[in-house]
């Protein structure tokens, strides 16, 4: 079995193949550009590692790989327009580098490639099985994204909401990617099935931690500055539940916390980490996390196959939910 | 055979029938406003027409004439925003009316369900063969646009140029559409191409006919006001023709006209329109035009079935073409 890192390495090594080297150059660089940006690339290593959990040779699943990293960044690309995000990881977006056009058409030509590489993965019928799927996740993440913007301008959000918010927009995509990298080593729908969950459910996981990380997290070893989500309102797990248990003059001063421009950053996350921590909410944060990674490893449990070609999976499984906190 | 009305009511009848009812309604009322804007429906009468041209119950292709026509609504939203374009058809554009974000996300779930619909327009392996027919057409799209893109920075263009943009840009759609209505009917590979062939070349016709309506046309007949393209200082056939044929002084002249923004737009018309015809640029777009048009007609004389299933296709080409100047 391999390793995390050794499975990065085979499709870093593919992406570096010359994929995007078509006129017009304004159109493909802003493409190379983000590619070469790195990442944890979780979702091609999601596709090739569910094409190994059943078959050897996982570099038939480069493909796969490849379309779902790509409908990744054109993610990316449109949502760093729509949140006006002048950064990321630490380098310009393609919008602010290349301009708004640049980056509305070159995520919309990766959209037509991710379609691309996905009906070149394999022959009929397998690749229309792909496609299939693909789409129907697509269309959940716009629909993700969309009530993401939704909720910016709503007055309340209810738990339910918030959680399909981030299965559409985040998790569905590693299920996906898990689910098309499976069906191209010819897996049965059962443990398809059960892959796929486990990649949803992980995915639900992993957002949560990540709204735990960016308010309680070390900012040293995240690499992220702490508090970000609270200095923007953004209306996380944390939040929402708070507001669900505080009393009505809790509920009151967090409710104008959160609808008031930031003067004194520091002074705001102080006042709402209080809040938060008053009613528990990083607690009951963490528990629904482990009640959706527990959920995850339960599916896991049930594709079937020896234990030891789902170690990779069971491995990634722990990594993703232990980062520090 | 149908008249070319008859396909529109059957187009707009299954356009009617509740396609676009899911939540988020942020995510999906702008697509419902853009297809309830109307419009020629070229694109998808002729996938119903190039399925007609085979076999007689067209309606076999009302999800490849709806992708085709999701595919032209995609980019008039994304093309709108790039060009700041308030109105199209006299009404608010889809980002000025619901924002920028909701036209980038709608644009983007748009083309999404234009890949879902060739999907489901048939089994495989034919929906395979549409899709890769679609995609290639959809990537030339991209690359024509950012070309029009392109060569509003560019000091000079040739003509070989900017025919290969008007060919990416709007003429492969048109060839794609009747191929990929043709494709669901069963054609044999030489009539494809000649179908496509025909609706590529007459769709490049057509854009050298709307240059010339553009600034020669009647505007009362027309119905847009003419000499847009001048004011906007583009660089159409007519322009880089006259750049082509003029001497050294008007060519110095011209250059100076189109990259100045104007201040009195009827004398810069004026001056344009007159150095347009000092150098013959609307007889040779005409001859031009009639060069494509007569290649197209040619393409379709050799699809290989009896001259009155072609009848409402020459009666077309006769219509976009014959519009008054």
């Amino acid at each position: 079995m391999h390793s995390v890192e050794n499975y990065k390495v085979v499709f870093e090594q593919y992406l570096g193949q010359g994929h995007f080297t078509r006129e017009p150059n304004g159109l493909y660089e802003p493409v190379n550009y983000i590619l070469r940006m790195g990442g944890k690339r979780l979702r091609p290593l999601l596709a090739l590692m569910g094409y190994h959990v059943f078959a050897d040779d996982f570099r038939q699943a480069l493909p796969v790989a490849m379309a779902v990293e790509l409908f990744h960044n054109f993610s990316l690309i449109h949502d760093d327009i729509m949140d006006e995000a002048p950064l990321r990881r630490g380098i310009p977006t393609v919008h602010s580098h290349f301009g708004l056009n640049a980056g509305i058409l070159s995520g919309d030509v990766m959209l037509i490639y991710a379609q691309q590489y996905l009906l070149d993965a394999a022959d009929a019928p397998l690749n229309v099985r792909l496609l299939k799927s693909f789409n129907r996740c697509a269309i959940q993440v716009c629909e993700g994204q969309q009530w993401d913007v939704d909720f910016e301008r709503m007055d309340t959000v209810t738990i339910p909401q918030y959680l399909r918010m981030i299965e559409y927009k985040t998790a569905v995509l590693l299920g996906c990617s898990l689910e098309m990298g499976a069906m191209t080593a010819g897996a049965s729908d059962s443990d398809l099935h059960h892959l796929y969950e486990f990649g949803r459910k992980l995915g639900i996981a992993f957002q949560l931690q990540d709204d735990l990380l960016d308010t309680f997290g070390d900012a040293g070893k995240f690499g992220k500055k702490t508090g970000g989500d609270i200095v923007q309102n953004k209306k996380t797990f944390l939040i929402l539940k708070a507001l669900e248990l505080a009393d009505s003059v809790a509920k009151a001063n967090l409710l104008r916390l959160i609808s008031t421009p930031t003067t004194d950053e520091q002074a705001k996350i102080q006042e709402v980490t209080t809040l938060l921590r008053q009613f528990k909410a990083p607690d009951l944060a963490k528990e629904e996390r482990n009640h959706y990674h527990h959920q995850a490893i339960r599916h896991l449990d049930q594709v079937a196959v020896p234990d030891v070609r789902k170690l990779p999976l069971y491995e990634l499984a722990e990594f993703l939910l232990n980062r520090d906190l």
